[in-house]
């Protein structure tokens, strides 16, 4: 193999980003939240760029990953898959208190199962477009000409709502419908988004339901999508599918676990999506064959990187499914992988989530601009965007400076400091 | 996008290969079968191989393909399998008199089911492989690094025993299991291959269960398969199980239909694979749930090519269903492309088919040698295969000069020179 395509060295940079402080129903987003940058950087001198996850479990299964790369070439992805010894987790357990144990959810509550072989994809993930970025800019090709091609130029996102303290950020509180829609406006406005996604479970759904018919009078007829992360009951669920049909695109985990949204689907025409209940492969067959969901979500680091979203989107036109794309705190390299696979699958019929405009940091430049909700699809090499370095050294400084309170995702513990008794609430 | 990656020119090649007196359940091979080569020839000056079935029909549907290239990209391959205008053929039906109209296969009757879009895919897998083969020649990668990479330096294919009348070809009739035997000797010496596969549906079912008993007796311990093509009964089909339970890796497409194929996997324990019932991805829901096959045999070609295949390989990993490799007439080009992508798939546990020993024309040097029954997986630019002008202007010369007779394969009308009162058997 050509010699300049040979991984010369990997380079690991863990970082904490700054957050809002974005309500969920599992605490409150901490003032900063880890990531990984992977860099996977050629014998040709040409550096490639990865994201992904970056809590100490993550960074466990990264380090002996990016020992074992040097002297494979970048093209070698798929070698990235085959069977590598797995970290001592416990497969479909929970490691926090309040994080749902006996529902397989893990320490966030956010991410769905939590298996070894999960992990050790959301790790892939991140070399896979590393090494795809080194690739196509060795070769003067974007990403996603080595996907097979774009099959459109742009790609659509959707804005996403949090209730929300007023933190120190620009966009102050959100706590009842009139903060919703203000936020809703200011996205409108600002980036231009069609869609509206609701992240909910932190109020009782009256009052949610509330706000997403106050988001309905506010821009009637554009798609809503209300996410609780399944603190609902099935009666709950359908309770709320039947106040909020007329108006909803689709109803995001409502509840947990596929047996609960397939109830939920069967006595609903309200679409379900999930980037809960289907995270995985293993998770598919029983999800379809129980027809839980009629769009899933797709994580492009759980399900181990852009590949394997092609792949997952392969199942979901086979067995009628929808695709779409989660999101949540990540910088811009991880939003140009996003963009650039979602730009080659066919059928994408529902706008990308994106987190995006929540990060007022990043560590590439420029900075993605939306234009009328949308991402142009990059055509410069790789994934189309540059490291700046600076930001990451100041970034990864934040990481060895912590003294160990946000080196791990914890949004239980980030509630706990205003609200020490809280607990997570189902509805 | 690159200038030097611009299509410029397609050349669509209709060429007559010769092949020998192979029986089936259809009838008998034409002394010479259509093959369509097809060019894809880039403004870097760079030409990329692809090759398909070359009846009429897929003439009809190549045509406008290879006039609506120029001006593309050879990256942009997703965008061959978009909406196109689509042939007028009926959906699920056959063409010919005796081709099982009333099950939906084709007029070969060895294809599986005909559909528009099946037909529309077989001709995008030449495209697709041409654009991939001019890619990787021009970015002096194989084919396999275009597609995440090989995971295995060989590829394993299998010996594809048939019934044959003598012919003109060095092999000699076989129409018992003595002559089964010799033939597998051969095939054992000569190649190497270590697992065989016979081609059954021509005798009744104890002479051919009869030939895999002398099979087992001759090679003890090798991998078996037996392939009717869909010409028993579920009755029958189950008959054999008994007989062969013990001595088979596989039996191959016993009975027509995803209903009878179940009923049969239900009752009996010997995996049953399938290159009929399962030629398309609407095919897989019904079939995966209901059970029907254990093994998929992907040609390349009926999925729409080398990406196709990889998504194949992910809906049958995900489904815990095996994967292997169809094969019938096909040159060089074919079986590069087939041993480039199998090479990439994780879990390939079957060795793949190859009927390829059976052709002795080709339009490819150096021809492909097999050592211990494996191909190994080039690594040089493209498909690593060179094209032989001479020989591609001698065989499409036979194209031009044909009257008719072989220009849509007709296994039926062959065997009718001889027994005009031919019809196919069903047991």
């Amino acid at each position: 193999m050509d010699a300049k395509l040979t991984v010369d060295e990997v380079r690991l940079t863990p970082i904490l980003v700054s957050d809002p402080p974005l309500l969920n129903t599992q605490g409150v987003h901490q003032p900063y939240t880890p990531r990984l940058v992977v860099e996977v950087v050629t014998r040709g001198g040409v550096s490639g760029l990865g994201e992904t996850y970056g809590d100490g479990v993550y960074l466990d299964v990264a380090r002996p990953l990016a020992e074992a790369l040097p002297g494979r070439s970048v093209t070698d992805v798929n070698a990235l898959f085959e069977p590598a010894p797995r970290p001592d987790a416990g497969a479909g357990t929970g490691t926090g208190a309040d994080t749902g144990a006996d529902t397989g959810v893990d320490a966030s509550g956010l991410r769905g199962v939590r298996t070894p072989e999960k992990l050790r994809l959301s790790v892939v993930s991140a070399f896979e477009t590393a090494c795809l970025d080194a690739l196509g800019r060795t070769l003067g090709l974007p990403v996603h000409a080595l996907l097979g091609g774009k099959v459109r130029d742009e790609v659509e996102y959707s804005a996403y709502l949090f209730y929300k303290w007023a933190g120190t950020d620009a966009w102050g509180a959100a706590l009842d419908p009139a903060g919703i829609v203000a936020q809703a406006r200011r996205f409108d406005r600002e980036y231009g988004f069609r869609s509206f996604k609701l992240k909910g479970g932190v109020f009782a759904p009256d009052q949610e339901i509330a706000a997403v018919r106050a988001l309905a009078r506010e821009f009637p007829g554009r798609p809503l999508r209300l996410d609780p992360n399944g603190a609902w009951s099935v009666e709950t669920s359908l309770a709320v599918a039947r106040e909020l049909g007329d108006v909803l695109e689709y109803l995001e985990d409502p509840a947990i676990g596929i047996a609960a949204m397939a109830e939920i689907a069967a006595r609903t025409d309200v679409p379900l999506a999930t980037n809960m209940c289907v995270t995985t492969f293993e998770e598919i067959p029983e999800a379809f064959a129980e027809h839980a969901v009629r769009i899933v979500l797709c994580d492009h680091h759980y399900w181990g990187g852009l590949h394997r979203t092609r792949e997952l989107a392969a199942l979901c036109r086979t067995y009628g499914v929808g695709l779409s794309m989660h999101s949540n705190t990540h910088l811009g390299i991880s939003l140009a992988a996003m963009t650039q696979v979602a730009a080659t699958l066919p059928g994408l019929r529902h706008a990308c989530d994106t987190h995006y405009p929540w990060q007022t940091e990043d560590v590439v430049t420029p900075r993605p601009v939306f234009r009328e909700g949308r991402l142009g699809v990059s055509d410069a090499p790789g994934l189309g965007v540059e490291l700046d370095r600076e930001a990451l050294a100041v970034l990864h400084r934040r990481w060895l400076e912590d003294d160990g309170r946000y080196r791990d995702r914890d949004d239980a513990a980030a509630i706990r400091t205003t609200h020490p008794n809280w607990t997570p609430n189902h509805w």
